[in-house]
């Protein structure tokens, strides 16, 4: 259960999603949570039949839903939307701003930040985190505790850190992002040439531009550029334990799920869909809207709006024919090894 | 070579595995090793023919074997048990143990803890960690240097969390849990929808609950649920790098082997084994018992007690039928291709 | 744009690149960078017809290339070599040391060092670095902040561990090492047994010992040995999100790309490669000198030089030839099906 330090009422209830209200108005609510966890001041959704009994049954005060089953919940007061699940969600989005007003802005004693950091308006920043030389600091950043922000580093207004995330020299990072724990921004990219018998490393001397509005999940990794930079473009999301290489540029609003690993100098387009675990190769494009299915390995370019899966990754359907066929190829093998047999005894 | 601060004699061994001594009882020892690492104050085990010659060659104290090698191992002492590695690995954690009894319970005084913090009883804090408003400690438990434990986190008693865990706020951990390094436990699910042209954080309000002794593995993601609770069971041990999703509910004892990824939603039983590398799409079960073969893809509900490989995985008698078939497509394909060519000339 | 502290002159350039020069001399150079971003005081490279129109757009003071180009670039002062972008990265390489000359070794006065670690000679100690007991400093050695060092471990010469590495008790680090943000290096191999009805921890009392000039990726984990030692030979590059696991022995100069999963006791030649996200099971062998396709599984000792794809991995040979065989599986079914159709008609 998720509670909330300010209460809301039917006023600010109606307010934020301003629609039927059935029932009873004079409550206050301090909640949110699943069916089964509730109590009276907290608010559910209900959008399917098969909830039906678990809502009726929960002690929630109040349940967002649908005409539909507007009159199968009892006589406690409902929220009445098209979409229940939706129109819940932006109540928590609001509610979690409404608590997150409190925040004070506070640099605590024991950062160690550069003299030299320059800062654009207020900012939070947590214990023990590290600031280095000509940083910028945006209107409202918030930097958690634990963090390592390197020399040179930009990071625009809104944008938050949580603990322990490592930001490597002269990368520049955009507005109101959320990197979780343990992100790691600008290290060296991955490359070497063989000299003198062993591995000699290429200096890697570009940077990481993330845009804004981008979130990552815990532990993934975005590696510096060897010249110029990796892009992340606005409004993409990265999901954890996500690796993405040297060069790498990725468009706007574009989905990556765990695990994903780019190598280097991958071009993604804009509201790509990478599932779990898929894997490309470097030094190819692929167009925007496409969508690529689980632990596929994409190795040549895929085209806009393509849906890809398989490793090697091709078109969906060609792949599912496959899937489909190869159930049928032990059968196949008997059938053919019967015929070799045959014509060996003729 | 692993040596204890206590020593070992006879009595002490014979306490801990009550089994027959051959030999001088007149030696201390100190340490456990590899054959070829050992001095006179270690202790081996003996259980392989193939690596006979290379306990002979040990300066090891003593060896722990079975009666089949007592009389093959010189007149060194030996402790005789039916299952060496076995013993030794008990011996090796008793010994483990009555070291850790030297361990004084300690605040670093660099520690930020906040005042509203409650403690069992005695705890040890790591410097630069970072405690939230109404956390809960329970007796023995110890955090490590750097880790951030958020505001109304739980830990119950005698878990330890190594250096640079995150847990987030609201999350549960049971007792007797070893966390390693870099683990980030309860960072927000990953949830979008598309609206007004992109994409939209839903928010993520549920807690991880994660139940007693479960080992984590560094740098392993655990995500908090939409709403509700991602839940791993009790005894539970989860490898290095994985990446459970939001809303999983993982059973009791199961092993998660390294790089394993579980979408949102997915329903792990009892006692399964996820080899390493395995994806799990969301909203599935993998029933008590089963079995994944490595890199497997599973795309559908598992039944109990199931071996399933391959991605997609399927059972894994038709997956390895299906191995051992495609060794033969290529000539298949010729043989085909040939059939048709006939037909065209005939 | 990568920008140096010192500038350079062309008796400076010369020296490191001893190669032909065109054009004028009286010029100051201190940064490089990719050919769009390059300013007045920008050395660039040259060595692809397809650039060639960005390389002659660019405001770059100096650029590199070979022989071919030497009449396409206008005037603009220019060097001469055989192979630009090798002599490119030396010139970088040798640059970056220059400016690195600037380092103060420093001890900062939040790093808690036990009394008894031994120093060799000078080294830096970032803010909120922890070192135990009995541990180890070679001469040059660089901590950045928030690293955790446990006791009795040593780290060579001139070893680097960027912001926020963690090295467990006991570990081996050698000499001009570079570990990035998030690496964990020792914590405890995976390893179970089922006993009373749950999984018991098998004690793990090796360590990992890391050879010289070894580079791994951020949030890269090695876990130490059971018994013994996990060891990653002189000169082998680590990538981002590598597992390796307890007992694994990675010879020389190979190359481990992101996410890649080494189960336990994995033996790794030299001058291997393995692509990106390859698993390997434990208890086999990859001999020298051979190259693994990008998310291939391997299940059985790969021969020396060998090139392998696949999953489960066989010879690349094979493996291309089932890959193209497949595009014709659906195609093989439907004609198999219409015998068999043609059959039952019959």
């Amino acid at each position: 259960m998720k509670k909330f330090s300010q209460s809301l009422d039917h006023a600010a209830i109606i307010k934020i999603i301003p629609a039927l209200w059935q029932g009873d108005k004079n409550i206050e609510l301090n909640s949110v949570c699943e069916p089964h966890e509730a109590d009276g001041k907290s608010i559910i959704f209900c959008e399917q039949e098969r909830l039906l009994d678990e809502v009726k049954a929960s002690s929630a005060g109040l349940v967002i839903t649908n005409p539909a089953f507007k009159d199968r919940l009892g006589d406690r007061p409902l929220l009445i939307v098209e979409k229940p699940y939706f129109s819940f969600t932006v109540l928590v989005d609001h509610w979690l701003k409404l608590d997150d007003t409190d925040h004070e802005f506070q640099i605590h004693p024991t950062a160690v930040i550069d003299p030299s950091v320059r800062f654009e308006g207020e900012a939070s920043i947590g214990a023990y985190v590290c600031i280095g030389a000509n940083a910028f600091l945006g209107n409202g950043v918030r930097i958690a505790e634990g963090c390592s922000v390197a020399a040179n580093v930009s990071i625009a207004s809104g944008t938050r850190l949580f603990p322990r995330v490592t930001i490597y020299e002269s990368c520049q990072i955009g507005k109101n992002c959320i990197f979780h724990s343990g992100v790691v921004i600008g290290a060296d990219g991955f490359g070497y040439q063989v000299f003198g018998g062993k591995q000699q490393k290429i200096p890697q001397v570009g940077n990481v531009i993330i845009g804004d509005e981008v979130e990552i999940g815990p532990n993934t990794t975005i590696d510096r550029a060897t010249l110029g930079s990796t892009v992340v473009g606005n409004g993409t999301k990265i999901d954890n334990l996500v690796q993405i290489g040297h060069n790498c540029e990725i468009g706007q609003h574009s989905i990556l799920c765990a695990q994903v690993g780019l190598a280097g100098s991958t071009i993604v387009g804009d509201f790509v869909y990478l599932a779990g675990q898929v894997g490309a190769a470097g030094h190819i494009t692929i167009g925007s809207g496409a969508m690529i299915g689980a632990q596929s390995g994409i190795v040549s370019d895929v085209p806009e709006k393509a849906r890809y899966f398989g490793s090697p990754a091709t078109d969906a359907n060609q792949a599912k024919r496959l899937v489909v066929a190869q159930k049928y190829l032990p059968e196949m093998l008997r059938a053919y090894q019967k015929t070799l047999k045959d014509k060996n005894n003729d």
